[in-house]
């Protein structure tokens, strides 16, 4: 597998207005903002080089933002970009990395995302998300 | 504040040689290796994209490092390289934000960083690096 650069970083937040305006005092701007309905969550994107910080704020107490939430805010996942992601899913089941998706599955704005187990990623929550 | 890029994320591991093994299994590759006496750290970086992940061992049961391990493994915290960082601080203490860092510290490299504390980004430590 080839990580093309990170894609972004998701951040857990119990309110995206609080969050907002925190970044916005770091001196980040809000470049999107969008609601992931099958993840139960509602993002904002701010942009930094070619990467973006995702903040994630729950819509739904059962969402997995929202359990992550009860231990701590901050750091949920990284996500990186890679080429073709069944090539990758296959290469790395072969070198018998731990993955949370033997599949892809949809992610946010259309694309194809598949997660890889922290075990496997020194503790990290490791997205991949094919690019294009 | 501009910040230019991630310039790398810290990942706090138990054991570097099972953490780069786990990163080479995923296709990163190590581009560097330092030792940190100041932080009772030693660190691997490996290259993705414009950033770089830090695979950060503690040398020390003393270290931050070490601490933090105590609670969990993972992502520790997020660097972004910005261009004057004594400007940036003076800019970030009049509008609230809370640091950890008045004054920049030496880094590693030979760099100059500073640390914002969790509470103003969202629960993410952040810290601020000078470019060059």
């Amino acid at each position: 597998m080839k990580a093309l650069k990170i894609d972004h970083l998701g951040i857990a937040v119990p309110s995206l207005a609080e969050a907002v305006k925190a970044y916005e005092a770091l001196g980040f701007t809000v470049e999107s903002r969008e609601d992931v309905p099958t993840e139960k969550v509602r993002v904002a994107f701010l942009p930094v080089g070619e990467s973006r910080l995702e903040l994630l704020e729950p819509t739904d107490a059962g969402s997995t933002i929202a359990k992550f939430l009860q231990k701590r805010s901050g750091i949920h996942h990284v996500c990186v970009l890679v080429e073709d992601i069944e090539t990758v899913l296959a290469e790395l089941r072969a070198r018998g990395v731990s993955l949370i998706d033997t599949e892809p599955r949809p992610g946010a704005g259309g694309s194809r995302v598949a997660f890889v187990h922290p075990r496997s990623a020194g503790g990290v929550l490791l997205e991949l998300k094919e690019k294009g």
